[in-house]
């Protein structure tokens, strides 16, 4: 998407194929930087920094780690040696680990002269397969959109969507999940607003929803997480878009702590004579089949130091970590929940959008 | 309540009647400062920079200003003056006005020389009603936790309540709101534990109430706003209590901004058989005869600045001020919501706990 008028993604190499560059997620939204990632150690390092960040953006990003490495050993205990340590760089990300044994298991198959050509070309279509995943989401919900804001009991307002988190082209190599029906809305003509909840505690929905709707000139503002129960009494949201980590077989979706309060509050007002509608938006293989429902989830408990303190700008135009509970108290982390199916409209996913009971079909 | 051992109030005059000392709340959580106010002029300072907050004690604050400014001058005209200057120093506090006018009245009625030491007692007994008035709503809570603990499916594990912003003896002279019962039920032996959501955007939860709570001695745990829902899911969620700033005839509670959505999450969660009870804890003046629904109540929209920064102790031991939003991003602020009665399972107050339906008791 836009970045100061000009197309960007998040990861893109060189014309030769000699290194990446990745936009420095970390400096967001206060400094738009791109760095130059030149070898394997530094993709680790990117990775395990966060400076790329986003399921399916960390994949990417080892995909493009794997061919950096192949520019320095094409063996065959190299390339064993690369994928754990990729995978170890961010262990629970389960797209690298997806993207790493793909890229084993086609290299190994490969003459070792010819590994280094085929990294590269494997990484760069596993780049642009999250690219048209996500367009034909984007696509899906733009006609959901599309069809909520021409049946609108009140014209000429803008239609207000409710997001929470990142699920933007940040997280992804472009487009993104969540955003990208609202980025083909907008790109449309349809005069979309978006309420962009801060999100505590990593503050993702502040931090960079907000950023990417700003620079790609998408009206939004942002709002506490305790704010967004009150707009949906008052008639200010008209739908719901979230991310999720995990959807399980039953449509339950487990997604950054605090969706499931969003979406009681959705089922529980009205709009356009409706349930305000309460969709999320994933690739199909986020849907976990092998689970039957979100309570076999476990949850993420992170440390509380992310509850306890929180990184702004100071007044002197630098990043600062400050604390904001008392030094006497500690602090809880869950990092996700779980929305029932029974709160959820529909997965948006590129293959189409299913209600929960429906969702086989996109098997 | 205790702060380091010792029993302490937010305000109290000295012996003589010739100042009064608060606690700085502006410094909390990260200094105990107490600030002697020996003029109307600071008491007035006080109240306008939110070194005293929270309706109960601003009311008190202000009637203790009247005391000063009659070491000052005991004339009706002077009366007159100072009655204005305190009702403009926090102009939307409804307790203020109260006791001003209240202040105003009985000083009146007395010869100007009398109106020095009346006004004294008269202040002494405003606060001493705040007190009897939180001692009796959390004598009746009590009774309401003590029931339910003995009810608790699974014995021998701690009382968990979610509590909401800043309802806590900082708020009022001592005791609190909803915090009073807790405090009464933590001093008669209870195994209790809170959880204190931050409240974000002014963080009253991480900043004051934990901070109380740490200096009570009652064990708690800081969560994100987000985080309520899930642990009422996980079943970690036993009773829900907040303060309100105005209950309406119908028993629609109108509290800080997100108080919507834990009800709503307790609602939908089942604790011991029962949804999870969530209850208001407000002195019965806070009850608004006149409007029969929360529709009726205008939200306050606050500046946004609020959310887009948040204030904390930075590495050096300093408050800072730090922005958490994009420099091209705005915010927007409603700081109250509405929580129908439907969610509510009863209104705690000084005569007693009323369910919303049999509210008109309490009239």
């Amino acid at each position: 998407m836009k970045v100061a008028q000009k197309h960007c993604r998040t990861i893109w190499p060189d014309a030769r194929c000699k290194f990446v560059q990745i936009i420095d997620q970390t400096k967001l939204p206060f400094a738009f930087e791109i760095v130059r990632v030149q070898s394997l150690e530094q993709m680790v390092h990117a990775i395990s920094t966060m400076q790329v960040r986003g399921a399916p953006l960390i994949g990417v990003a080892a995909a493009y780690g794997m061919a950096l490495a192949m520019l320095e050993d094409e063996s065959d205990a190299y390339l064993a040696q690369v994928a754990e340590l990729l995978i170890a760089s961010r262990p629970t990300a389960v797209n690298l680990a997806w993207a790493v044994g793909r890229m084993v298991a086609a290299l190994q198959a490969m003459p070792h002269t010819r590994r280094n050509f085929t990294a590269w070309r494997l990484a760069a279509n596993i780049a642009e397969e999250d690219v048209a995943q996500n367009q034909a989401i984007g696509q899906h919900g733009f006609e959901l959109i599309k069809s909520m804001y021409q049946n609108q009991l009140i014209k000429d307002r803008p239609f207000n969507i409710l997001t929470h988190c990142n699920a933007g082209w940040l997280a992804t190599v472009d487009f993104g999940t969540a955003l990208a029906p609202i980025y083909a809305a907008h790109d449309a003509g349809i005069k979309v607003h978006v309420w962009v909840g801060e999100t505590r505690p990593r503050n993702q929905g502040a931090f960079l929803t907000a950023w990417e709707l700003a620079q790609h000139g998408v009206p939004h503002t942002v709002i506490t997480d305790n704010a967004g129960g009150h707009l949906m009494q008052q008639g200010l949201v008209d739908m719901v878009i979230v991310g999720a980590d995990r959807v399980t077989a039953n449509g339950d979706v487990c997604n950054k702590i605090g969706t499931y309060l969003k979406a009681l509050a959705a089922f529980d007002n009205i709009v356009s004579n409706q349930r305000i509608p309460f969709y999320a938006a994933v690739p199909s293989p986020t849907i976990d089949w092998a689970l039957t429902s979100g309570k076999d989830i476990k949850i993420e408990e992170r440390n509380g130091d992310e509850v306890s303190s929180i990184q702004g700008l100071d007044k002197g135009g630098k990043l600062q970590t400050v604390r904001v509970i008392p030094l006497e108290s500690s602090a809880a982390n869950p990092a996700f929940d779980v929305t029932p199916a029974r709160l959820v409209s529909g997965i948006i996913t590129e293959k189409g959008v299913f209600a929960p009971q429906n969702l086989h079909e996109c098997k």
